[in-house]
């Protein structure tokens, strides 16, 4: 978070929140950002146990089911407060449906290694993402948010995997680096699309007369610090972004 | 539990569980009856996972998401117990692993009712057989077991979904019957099969000098419990058994 943009949001009360929210759109905005981070989660959940089905081993199996229900434990929380922002849950979660269904039919990983690739680096842009944004909401949602894409220790059973895999077999490097490649390309094309469909979000990007937004040299340099991160995390596992 | 034979356990304090333990015999069958519980509760969350995709809605979905990571939630809990005993819990689980992933095959869902009436019908099942054991276990693991079997709610939305459907479309109902005796028929032949395997679950049944255990007559008791018991959740939901 240190080096996201915030001109907003780091000094807010939450007692101020009730405020930001009778602005309509901004609230619009944010149910709809909840419930494409919960629709994502849930649908985290899914793919998590369904690739847990290629771990090598029942300890691995369990590894990526604790990965998976916990992911699954922030959905509630989510639609807790989409419900106490007065929408339905399921009805905010529907819009990202198609995209992030397409995102995972066109990245099924094909063994166990492409599985915790994306887990790792799939996961890891799309908190990356969500921050960004999260950095230009009140205090409430924002901590809702950080909170839903906390990581207790699994991104490091996936390094640790991963790495100790490519040491054992150099070849797999190269397989699993195009793979990450793939994975972010399809990020970005439902992103866009995302981006392109709701224009509460769009619109939640762009702020208002009251409220700071992201002009298109920001959102520039927010997705450079996105493409810095996930070029990190693929240093940190041994793989050339 | 009421009606459970229990010639034992009910009035032991925790602190006498050390002792039972001083029979390696003992500890071994405990371990093994931990072992498949736990492989069937990581089992059963797999499969409802799976399951829920058949989900008529995203609510419906979540709902069977939520009891799939309750069965989740139970397997550390067993896997420290058998931990705690001196065992390595994946080695405990492993030789339940043939015989239940078999019933899972032989009865892959055809759709979201028959999926229901798996959930609620082969947990209760499996519950009621783990109960019936356990009031033969000293009170710390008949505890623990009881407490990962516990449903918190869940049944209720199978049992209300399952009813609405058959009466919505009654012949659903004779499909739903005929799909239920086959859940019981193959969890049978599964736990003939894990009995005949497994010398120290068989010789827990079986008592020892020390220990109470359970004659032919008393098996076939507690097979007829659990038939019952099974007639009752069939009524329940509007099917005969």
């Amino acid at each position: 978070m240190a080096e996201s943009q915030s001109d907003w949001g780091g000094d807010r009360k939450p007692d101020q929140s009730g405020v930001v929210f009778e602005d309509a759109e901004y609230r619009l905005a944010v149910v709809d950002l909840l419930g494409a981070i919960a629709y994502g989660e849930l649908s985290a959940f899914e793919r998590l146990v369904d690739d847990a089905k290629l771990a090598p081993s029942m300890r691995d199996k369990v590894e990526m089911g604790a990965m998976a229900t916990q992911e699954f434990g922030h959905v509630a929380r989510l639609q807790d407060r989409i419900r106490e922002l007065g929408s339905d849950p399921f009805e905010a979660m529907a819009p990202f449906e198609a995209a992030i269904d397409l995102f995972h039919a066109h990245t099924a990983p094909a063994d166990w290694y492409e599985g915790l690739v994306k887990a790792y680096v799939g996961d890891g842009m799309a908190a990356d993402f969500y921050r960004e944004i999260a950095a230009y909401l009140d205090a409430d949602t924002r901590d809702l948010i950080i909170a839903s894409l906390e990581d207790s220790g699994h991104a490091d059973f996936a390094v640790r995997h991963i790495r100790q895999a490519i040491a054992a077999d150099p070849r797999l490097g190269g397989r699993l680096a195009l793979w990450a490649r793939r994975l972010m390309g399809e990020a970005l094309t439902q992103a866009q699309r995302v981006a392109a469909e709701r224009d509460a979000l769009s619109a939640l990007l762009a702020g208002g007369v009251d409220r700071p937004g992201l002009d298109l040299a920001a959102i520039g340099r927010m997705f450079n610090r996105i493409t810095e991160r996930h070029d990190d995390r693929m240093a940190e596992v041994g793989l050339s972004a």
